[in-house]
């Protein structure tokens, strides 16, 4: 068995180290790259370069006073950061909102610089030319309060690890409870500063979906088009227990303190390994698993001594470890809370929330999802009770879950298709 | 959120009681019922009573010397319980052994007396009548190794709880690891003592798929049918990492102690409870927690403040916290290692190990099952390579998993089917 302790003791000093030098982000965090300089790199075509390519990304700040939770709470300030891709047209018509999903960010696609491992998480829909084209539309996205990666430079957001104003220190479980019409009530008062009324669309993955959905709802007269992918319209108790096994490990973990880790040695980065790692494995599916983690049958060290731990799980808790860096603990637990709570409407019948939604409906759950399953996505599709836009597909793919972010390629046309149609 | 700590305050000191009153158990558990005793409150028909009614079931205990288990370590002194039900014909050719799931015990059918709560896990298809009709089966059943209900005085089990004859105290993890070809190689010891040579039948649900599956791989000669309920032939990645989140919530317990909590005030029943209660959430399905717990749009406190927990998870834990009580941790630990490494042939080609079984098979997955898949039964039966006395039927039901226990009576006929097909 992993003794836990030994395993966490160099990770725990880094991330308090971490966690010392970032915790101010939301005063530092701004990315300074010029806006809409190109990348020389990754084009040859000066002329076409905007079209061809994504300029480089910048990264946007939205402050909001005196925001009131749907709860009836007030957070003196908030602040999110957001980032947009394409030109927004004269007369704002051709706005498409992406919200994203639980570990996510506002950064849905392109890159801020040329060094980036990766680009935007649904950077294989949204560009020039893609299904979400930017040539064509003005692609808008923004974190999250509670976000997640909440010490992640490139991230802007207010939550328990941000400084209470009332106090000089870190909220911690003093910052209310908040749910997903208050991410979407966020988003609103952003768009409304830019003087956007409408949105061509709302489309997002996984939490991103049920704050799209919610959009539509919520506004039905301002959304045209709704692409839920690998979403639900709620979450059921099974899935609600399924969510509180990922806050489990830091409920559990001693240096978690009921919240009040911020100024300590001791931080509770155990529970958060752990329970990335429990994220990881609900997001994925068996076939994928097979091939990127050891099987037990090839683990000699694990058959020969129960205090071995099987060499999967020291494959998985790496990642997470690694994935957790930037994150912080209490900010997953409000992200799981605002996920067990989720249902359209917020009411008690989400059934008849739905049902205000008046734009076309594009449903993508994924085909091996086993954490907002295709069912769950065909139980919210019927509850809308209209047989015309109201379409559902399947992604497929080994990964589960995550195919709604690594296989959505494979809907393009789809997508394109569903984005062409005119709405009345 | 919750607060651990309060929450188990009166469970621990209660907890802590049963342990000092009940671990001898392995010498005190005998249950002392008087053989093959009448239940006359239910039955009025004296002249028929034998055949219509199990009699009131009796514990048997197994003493095995020098036990070697598969990876090479000698366990002194193996003891395990076991029951029957029926009568051992002159031939002992009508022999049914019953091999127990994750959580269960020999007590697969049948009651030890009136006041009991429930009968034996699978009473619905065992007894006079029934599928395996006692009437004419000597249906047998026993204890495991490392069974989890360690400290409940109607199962003798041996693993870490109990006495190191080396030290005079608990094994804790000097225990050795054990595998499911340890808990077949006990069965056979046990039915060598009695003179059994030839199976009629090996059955059993989840975990007990595994061991009659090993059964029927090891020993094919003396195997003539078998019946894997909710199972497979083996353990993927995913599912090792699924169980891995059984483990953990006990490891992550500062009681644990690394297992050497048996003479310790403070015992880790947070761990255990956590982890009763993930087993119980993997083992079932959304529609049924639907209509046993309270779903979040009816959870107003939960709705309400970040401090408070799911009223779900509170019922969860409850039933988890009661369930619990007559367990071992450490047992819990062993079990999910055991699984974890579960293969057909222990080898690292199951595939090829699975084909040495020249029995018929009826492959009986629950089709919601979310833990051992009906995919995983199919992939297990494909791998037998052949299209006769190789069949699958799915049980239907809402509880996932847990149908292999609920709901396995639906398919009774199909199982009387199966049993009265001669073989060669």
């Amino acid at each position: 068995m992993m003794q836990p302790s030994q395993f966490f003791h160099q990770f725990l000093r880094l991330s308090t180290l971490l966690v010392s030098l970032c915790w101010h982000h939301t005063v530092t965090a701004q990315v300074t790259a010029p806006a809409q300089a190109t990348p020389a790199t990754q084009s040859q075509q000066p002329a076409l370069a905007q079209t061809k390519q994504l300029p480089w990304v910048q990264k946007h700040r939205f402050v909001l006073h005196q925001f009131k939770t749907q709860q009836g709470a007030v957070i003196e300030q908030v602040q999110i950061g957001w980032e947009a891709y394409g030109q927004l047209n004269a007369d704002k018509s051709n706005v498409i909102l992406i919200t994203h999903h639980f570990s996510g960010s506002s950064h849905a696609a392109g890159r801020y610089q040329a060094s980036d491992a990766a680009p935007g998480y649904w950077d294989s829909i949204i560009g020039p030319g893609k299904a979400i084209d930017t040539n064509r539309f003005y692609v808008i996205s923004s974190d999250t309060l509670v976000n997640l990666n909440a010490f992640d430079p490139t991230v802007i957001t207010t939550g328990p690890a941000s400084i209470n104003p009332a106090t000089g220190k870190p909220y911690g479980l003093d910052f209310p409870l908040v749910t997903i019409a208050d991410f979407v009530e966020v988003q609103k008062a952003l768009l409304d500063s830019l003087g956007i009324r409408q949105l061509y669309a709302v489309a997002g993955p996984s939490m991103g979906s049920f704050q799209a959905l919610e959009w539509a709802s919520r506004y039905p007269e301002r959304v045209q088009r709704v692409i839920p992918a690998i979403g639900t319209a709620f979450i059921d108790s099974y899935t609600a227990l399924k969510l509180q096994r990922w806050a489990e490990p830091i409920l559990l973990d001693p240096n978690w303190q009921q919240g009040n880790y911020y100024q300590n040695q001791a931080q509770p980065s155990q529970g958060l390994t752990y329970a990335l790692a429990a994220v990881t494995l609900d997001a994925m599916h068996p076939l994928a698993m097979a091939k990127q983690f050891t099987a037990p049958a090839q683990d000699s060290p694990a058959q020969q001594d129960i205090r071995t731990p099987l060499l999967a799980q020291q494959q998985l808790l790496a990642l997470a470890q690694k994935r957790s860096k930037l994150m912080d603990a209490n900010h997953l637990l409000y992200l799981v809370r605002a996920s067990q709570l989720w249902r359209v409407g917020l009411g008690d019948d989400w059934q008849q929330a739905i049902r205000r939604i008046k734009a076309p409906v594009l449903w993508l759950p994924a085909r091996n999802d086993l954490l907002l399953t295709p069912a769950m996505a065909t139980t919210s599709q019927q509850a809308l009770q209209r047989s015309s836009n109201n379409q559902l597909a399947l992604i497929d793919g080994e990964s589960g879950h995550l195919d709604g972010l690594r296989h959505i390629d494979s809907l393009q046309p789809l997508i394109r298709q569903f984005l062409a149609q005119p709405v009345n």
